[in-house]
């Protein structure tokens, strides 16, 4: 019997919010099955998926089943099918255009700017902006720096919906509430100021914070007895 | 009465796992009550820090819980105390000189190197290590890019304690494995490489994956009644 080849609603109709944390584990169990499909596997299983995640393999069956029923138990899953499969799940399709806009063009700016998956991939990097005027004109890529108050009118030519914000952390809502403006159509911000953003509720903030990852590896290095390893590895 | 100005040890002496979500908010937490401290105010309450952290006032309390009791009931919180003791409880204090040494000097190496907070603050920049040996020799800041054999006596002559690497995914675990090599020190690494890394049990890492942020936007923009807003606001 081949395994399921159509994705199963989630298990019920009432929508039961999804943890962050499972989300971020899809991601990283998509990021290891294209690495594995890229080097020929062609079948995987839990047990396979949880090492190379540092999970228990009951951690990813259960973070699968938020999604519904792939593979076949005691056959494990086709790398290429649960590899597409993800891929919908997480909007990773041709059927969703996600145009990105990046403002800041510090040299942090320049690397996101830069960076494989941002430029190529599902994200399109689609528009620049600078409020230094030294850098509006000047090109990165293919693509030229706006001023700031260009941004509604760049943002709807290019049908940005989604957002990079690379600026300092004073700067950072001033540039959130532009880019959440009334002729801007952002759904979605990436945010790497050290700073809590706030926005209206239909708009998804995902903050990208390595000081505080810094702060994290500080306390856990003085308390690595306090690691919830249930969280990582088995 | 005055708050309570001692640190209580943790809830009880099993030494329970505390959820890298709790180590996460409370990072928050300190993020805003040194900004609270900055604007003058004295005295905040856990409904203060959960409207600006995004949470519920029951969170914070929850969160707090894990390590002892502060504040008096119904009075709230003094800010400089609680953040104090939230510094002392993640170690950013100057009894825990955190040495960090930074690997990979491309653009996103060079943005890092340069970011407040890891230049100044509790972590200090001590070394650079770039595989290029036309990087090799030059300055940033005031560090000399030393090359990657270098790297167990440059570590050892700075203390170093905490790795951050900033190299492409196909060359991170082998700068990770120097990293934890038998001469060298480091128990902790931040990794911006969007790879999982395999280290040594006593070695904590963060990864800080911004492209996993990516698709986590993607997800919830496409699927916003999936977010779980327990767990970000009440």
């Amino acid at each position: 019997m081949p395994p399921a080849k159509t994705r199963k609603p989630p298990k019920d109709d009432s929508h039961a919010p999804i943890p962050s944390a499972t989300v971020s584990r899809m991601v990283t169990y998509l990021r290891i099955l294209t690495k594995l499909e890229g080097e020929g596997v062609n079948r995987t299983s839990s047990e396979v998926l949880a090492e190379q995640a540092r999970v228990s393999a009951f951690q990813v069956r259960k973070d699968l089943a938020y999604f519904g029923r792939f593979g076949v138990r005691g056959m494990g899953y086709t790398v290429l099918t649960l590899r597409r499969e993800l891929e919908y799940i997480l909007g990773m399709t041709e059927n969703n255009p996600w145009n990105v806009g990046l403002v800041g063009l510090g040299r942090l700016g320049q690397a996101i700017a830069d960076f494989p998956g941002i430029v190529g991939g599902y994200f399109h990097l689609v528009a620049l902006f600078d409020h230094d005027e030294r850098k509006v004109g000047q090109t990165f890529g293919d693509l030229r720096v706006s001023a700031m108050d260009e941004l509604p009118v760049v943002a709807e030519r290019t049908q940005m919906n989604i957002g990079i914000i690379c600026v300092p952390a004073e700067a950072a809502q001033g540039v959130a509430d532009q880019l959440v403006g009334p002729a801007v159509k952002v759904k979605g911000i990436l945010n790497f100021a050290p700073t809590t953003l706030h926005v209206p509720d239909n708009v998804i903030v995902e903050p990208v914070d390595f000081l505080a990852g810094m702060k994290r590896l500080a306390f856990y290095i003085l308390n690595p007895n306090l690691k919830d390893t249930k969280e990582e590895k088995k």
